[in-house]
């Protein structure tokens, strides 16, 4: 699978519902085949695999994550769910195993958001918290269309993009942070995902030439932009908790050496277990960027991109989790998610629960993101038993 | 001219080499083919448009500019001396003048420097001060060479690209700067041409997922870059004397909203009449950048892309051009050119002027630059009569 899309620097690029997540879902879909699983494909583009249980009436366990990936990404966000959940019907398969509830394995739509925002966008219109339609309308930064591009892949199925009554659900993922392997563990136990709130800041100021122009009376938004970046980075310690705060992405106009910017947006990513923390950190941070935009005379207009509250996981499932590992060998850390996952929105509906796995230096979303094989087998080896336990 | 390339927003983008830059080129050479000028292109694609005089043993009397924009750049800059000394061609053309010395227009090929830097670079090869091959070697953003794009546009000449003698060299450009608007003048006299210096700075940290990793011990690029775009904003106030210091270019890596920034690089650029300041500005601020690189964890690479020595103009010329203007009835201002111009190069082997005319609020390199076709007039008038004088 991470020969599709397969980067110089060891990593994949595999951007939602490009040629390479077309592959991977091909592939994905075949491998489905194999198993015996029946597959499926909703309208938007979600791909679920059922292997039927003895009792077909009850809701089902469902598990899976996403195969798409952040651009030069790594090898196993998100795929590592994906296959993992493969190896569990495999398993059953190969055992000739049936289960009494069906087990379902489920590849979401566009959860990394790095091509159309936001992220795990799919989820949320199967859990009813996004509209179908504004999803497909969302557009990449050559102004093509999510519902366009579903068409253009032949992954805009017939299947209408809403829940069914379900089980459970559990998502296997990499930790994506240092935690796991600084207390030396194996298995993440988390007891849910902080909020994500996502805005947009977008100044305009007077492009000029670079030599003429006096220092004075300069309105240059990448100079506005840096102050501002900078207040992002001091806004942690100013609100204190656990609240982390980013400017990842950066777009600056006309860019050019000797033209003073006259335009500049960045991003911001504020994350907190606590959701009204995160509110006021944006407030106290709005003022802070208007008065920057007022000082250097560059007109500025915030955007609130996405909100999603944080979602606490099923408090049996993750001590079934937490159980699973400990009788399996493993050792364990409780802990939170401070990525943004698909079970945040199936946590609003169902019972959900994730299993971590270290990641390797912490490092995530890069192409030298790792976690061993060992731990790999560790994390699908309590997704299988889990499955078990609840599929019956 | 205006409509090759032409911008919703009334300016012109007209990258060197690009398909609207050849449309510009062969536009401009079947106008000359108009006056009867005998037309040649040398092996870095400048075109000469030569009017024989009636000695041509004598070094003629160069007029010219450039065709190439900047990105969204307006529909004066370079252009302007361009279609000047094409009105003096015409000019000559319909009264029947012979002019003793021939008087040759020149377009110098990518003297924006935005598509492949750095600027005025046929000027400098023609000049004897740049390489011809290193330049054909220089690459824009997608790789492709500036010697492969000659070829492809059909404007790689056989004339060898190397200085002959010549009597004169006259540039009439827009100010692009406040400065005549200000005083209320109509032509602009520059004694010379600052210095620039370009400079690349290159950091490189950890890319990281921006919700699971902690704020402490994080090598965000885009955090430290943002600390030295302030250190530059700070270096004029710091040095004194005439120094300006922009940064126009960021760009940050992988810029996705959900990672952390893991490799960020952006350009300084620095202009002083005084060369010895300006070097001096460089040591300051390289050893601050280098500080803030150490305090943000991140390594730096810092790179010197050009510098180009302020230059001073013929002493006589300025004098022709300011005494032609007043006997015209022209306001003048002497001043100093704050932008780079192909006259830097030229002022280094033969005798040059400039003729400035004011620019609309001082804007330049953006779309809404903008010049009266009376003070552009104007600036012809004292174009064609300075090229008179010294033609003969």
């Amino acid at each position: 699978m991470a020969e599709i899309g397969a980067t110089p620097g060891g990593g994949v690029t595999r951007l939602a519902l490009s040629r390479e997540d077309k592959q991977a879902r091909d592939l994905l879909v075949s491998w489905l085949g194999e198993t015996g699983a029946d597959v499926t494909v909703d309208e938007m583009g979600n791909i679920f695999g059922c292997r039927s249980g003895r009792d077909v009436d009850l809701p089902p366990v469902i598990v899976g994550s996403h195969v798409d990936s952040q651009p030069a990404g790594g090898r196993f966000d998100g795929i590592l769910g994906v296959m993992g959940a493969l190896e569990v019907l495999r398993t059953l398969a190969d055992h000739g195993v049936q289960t009494r509830r069906s087990v379902t394995l489920v590849d979401w739509t566009n959860e990394e958001g790095s091509r159309f925002a936001p992220a795990m966008v799919a989820s949320g219109v199967w859990a009813g918290k996004l509209d179908r339609d504004w999803a497909w309308a969302r557009t990449d930064a050559q102004g093509d269309s999510l519902g366009d591009e579903l068409d253009r892949i032949g992954y805009k199925g017939e299947l209408p993009c809403t829940s069914w009554p379900f089980d459970s659900y559990y998502e296997l993922h990499i930790e994506q942070g240092p935690r796991l392997e600084r207390a030396g563990k194996i298995i993440g136990v988390p007891k849910g995902i902080v909020c994500l709130h996502w805005y947009g800041v977008f100044l305009e100021g007077t492009a000029n030439q670079v030599g003429p122009t006096p220092m004075e009376g300069r309105n240059d938004t990448l100079v506005a932009a840096a102050e501002m970046i900078l207040s992002v980075r001091r806004l942690p310690v100013r609100m204190g908790g656990d609240l982390v705060a980013t400017v990842g992405e950066i777009r600056n106009f006309p860019n050019s050496r000797n033209v003073i910017p006259g335009a500049t947006h960045f991003s911001v990513d504020i994350r907190s277990w606590d959701d009204e923390l995160a509110l006021r950190a944006w407030d106290v941070l709005k003022d802070e960027l208007e008065k920057i935009a007022l000082e250097n005379g560059c007109r500025i207009r915030t955007e609130v991109i996405w909100r999603l509250q944080h979602n606490e996981f099923d408090t049996s499932l993750v001590e079934l989790v937490h159980e699973t590992a400990e009788t399996l060998g493993y050792s364990t850390l409780s802990m939170v998610s401070g990525a943004g996952h698909d079970a945040s929105y199936m946590a609003m509906i169902g019972p959900t629960a994730m299993i971590f796995v270290p990641s390797i230096d912490g490092r995530s979303h890069v192409e030298v993101e790792n976690t061993s094989w060992e731990d790999c087998a560790a994390g699908a080896d309590v997704l299988l038993n889990c499955v078990l336990r609840s599929a019956g």
